[in-house]
């Protein structure tokens, strides 16, 4: 058993990294991306990250699809337009003024695009039998894992979800079972922000820890 | 504008920092858990890392519960002990010898707990309109920061999900608009596998990048 055990014991300094890292991860659009190529070893990187996610029951329930094809961004592109023209009217006055002026994806910008799917298993899933939003849910962890490894090596990424996830399905013939978890951009970029856009921008204002911890239980 | 630029440039060993806590992150059981408390500056940067995770429109739409008391933990562990006995009858001969077998939680060994929920919002969120589950996904993102985070300060955490999650809220009074999405327990530990628990005991095999990529479309 002694080899099936890890020796790694992180150092502080370590520990301080991944909070820089995490303090510098930023959800990057199209006014940002530069037309410069990804080289392969870093896509390969970015997605053994998302290989390294926890899944539930350790089910690995995830597909990867990797789109650099000009028209097939184009395809998910008018997707993106339709809905934000239907998500703009559901915001009133300064708000939708505020919302049709943001720059929200990089569809046709980024040099990468992926979209990222659940593929459910025939049968039960250790720990998905009582929460059957598990397997979706370790999707996005591996999302996370490889928004984290990206900024790592200097691409943006931004996650695009003002998009018809069945008309996505049927622009990349993926099918029937799966289900669009995200569709993401990557590309290099001219800068990172330092705070989140729509913090920097004052969409919402950014929530301290007395906001949201509660101890014990609630009232 | 330049004052929000972030300066930050990583370099290739700090990716590869982030490549091996990734690789070391584990899922960690009530037989692993020690009986030692988690020091308060510990459990700080670990929610920090969860607020520092992505969220659909700057919603931050968390809530996280701490939980210590150890009658809390027992109610807990009550739906946890229901739900497993319905969900091994769900396997089939071998594989339900192997799921009662397994350690699958542990709730009341962690010194701490934590229910992670998502609040919904009133009014529309930016980028949640077509895709109402976003901001469930990001409070996902947050819970897999915490476990990186977790690792880093050398704790372990293990995600419960065999629960019911409307008894979970009953337990801790939640609101009833709140949703579960993580049930939590943080603790040292008397060692990490290096290997995912599953795989080592060959419940499901690891999937590989061929497995699960898919180049330009399906099919």
């Amino acid at each position: 058993m002694k080899e099936e055990h890890s020796q790694r014991i992180f150092m502080p300094e370590e520990q301080e990294l991944l909070e820089e890292i995490m303090l510098h991860r930023r959800d990057v659009r199209g006014n940002h991306f530069l037309d410069k190529p990804i080289p392969s070893f870093a896509i390969d990187k970015i997605i053994q990250a998302g290989l390294k996610a926890p899944s539930v029951g350790f089910s690995q329930p995830w597909e990867f699809v990797l789109i650099e094809n000009k028209e097939t961004k184009k395809a998910i592109k008018e997707t993106f337009s339709e809905e934000t023209k239907k998500a703009a009217l559901l915001f009133a006055d300064e708000k939708q003024k505020q919302y049709i002026a943001l720059k929200l994806e990089g569809i046709t910008e980024a040099p990468l695009n992926m979209a990222v799917f659940y593929k459910p298993k025939d049968g039960p899933v250790l720990g998905q039998t009582s929460m059957p939003n598990m397997g979706k849910y370790s999707v996005v962890c591996a999302v996370q894992n490889m928004w984290l490894m990206a900024r790592t090596l200097n691409i943006g990424m931004g996650w695009v979800s003002i998009l018809d996830p069945e008309k996505v399905k049927k622009v990349l013939h993926a099918p029937q079972e799966n289900q669009l978890i995200a569709y993401l951009c990557f590309g290099y970029t001219d800068m990172f922000y330092n705070k989140p856009e729509l913090e920097i921008k004052k969409w919402e204002q950014k929530k301290i820890q007395q906001d949201v911890v509660i101890k014990e239980k609630y009232g």
